[in-house]
């Protein structure tokens, strides 16, 4: 089936969180005259995303935004790395962080490319003004924003999936998925979706423990965005 | 309070319905032999617009996407135009043109201006693939597609203002409601948000019949896009 939209995952496949909010913390501890492994505090605020989410797919917890999630881990850690009495809006600023994260250096030169030919749409767990933000700051080309939020749901839940494709007037086989994560695509596999897997194989540095690799015979694999901007024929 | 977000009306005060309809559609007939009043065509099926929403508003039908809603109307017109024969696929065709209308001339230079300072949304009656099609044929630089779908309720119903605002994680008061109708401007100062009005006097050719002038003393008042971007300091 010809594919006519394009869904990406974002955190680690379009932008390097780890190492944004490494080098924004860094400046942050400068600031402050704190020293930290500000590279640790990046890992370990990303490590108290999972559990965060389970509690809402589970059904334990009603949907609430992921800037939400991602402020309540923030309050976790901060006394870990010797930021306990930060203000309130100091601890918003911080947060903020996610919403200005930088991308691979691939990234723009292949979306811009995939964007002639394909309806491009975020579909993250990050919710819609994170993502807005986001794209504000690196110039990313969405046509929309789709995923968590307005699908109020969290990813690989089959709803994200399948409600954003809803949105576009699409069938799943019409739309790619594309991610750094084996197992995002996985779940875009096996409700229909084509799939495209990006390598990003630093995206966690020395910690990272899994997706070196295609773990399965993807539709489209590259180390690049651009490199799938190719196979893709743009 | 400064404004973060400008929500766009798009029918009328960005885009040109009737005029790119009835060029569309003057196309069509001169392809087919047929001679008509396409300008009375595009009215025609305008006018079934307010009734067909009106059937979800008020409660007796479930939302459905406006491309419905579009295509029902489009049904009922095309015997009175001499058009009851087309094929499945001619009708979905005819109704796709309202994915393909032209802004008008002011639009584009005057919301690109607009896009350097402010998040920038559709906040139309349109469906999100409507929407998303229309921005791509005309490189709209929307930051996201709010409004009805996403929102499932049609102006002016409160929850599509709201709930789009809620997206954004914004107060209404941070956002401007830009509109060529005065009615939609009224239902979005109720609500809190601040008001941009751009005169479009020509929207229904000699048929329109109100929305000459600004009724009330909107926030931003222009004849042009172009005026609003200057007005708001872009």
């Amino acid at each position: 089936m010809i594919a006519k939209a394009l869904l990406f995952d974002v955190f680690g496949t379009v932008v390097d969180w780890r190492g944004s909010i490494a080098s924004d913390m860094q400046k942050f501890g400068a600031q402050h005259g704190i020293e930290q492994d500000w590279q640790q505090f990046a890992l370990d605020w990303r490590s108290l995303y999972e559990p965060a989410m389970e509690a809402i797919r589970s059904g334990n917890r009603g949907y609430v935004k992921l800037d939400v999630l991602h402020r309540e881990n923030l309050l976790t850690l901060l006394p870990r790395y010797g930021l306990e009495n930060l203000s309130e809006s100091a601890i918003d600023e911080l947060n903020r962080v996610w919403h200005r994260l930088q991308p691979w250096a691939d990234t723009l030169p292949g979306i811009y490319r995939l964007k002639r030919n394909f309806i491009l749409a975020s579909l993250s767990n990050g919710n819609i003004a994170l993502m807005i933000n986001l794209a504000r700051h690196n110039h990313l080309p969405w046509d929309t924003i789709l995923g968590s939020e307005p699908t109020r749901a969290y990813k690989p839940q089959p709803d994200v999936y399948l409600k954003s494709i809803e949105m576009l007037d699409l069938q799943p086989g019409e739309c790619i998925m594309v991610a750094a994560h084996n197992s995002d695509l996985r779940a875009a596999r096996s409700l229909g979706l084509q799939t495209a897997y990006i390598n990003r194989p630093y995206e966690y540095g020395p910690a990272q423990t899994q997706d070196f690799e295609a773990e399965e015979q993807w539709d489209f694999c590259g180390d690049t965005m651009t490199d799938i901007a190719k196979l893709l024929g743009c």
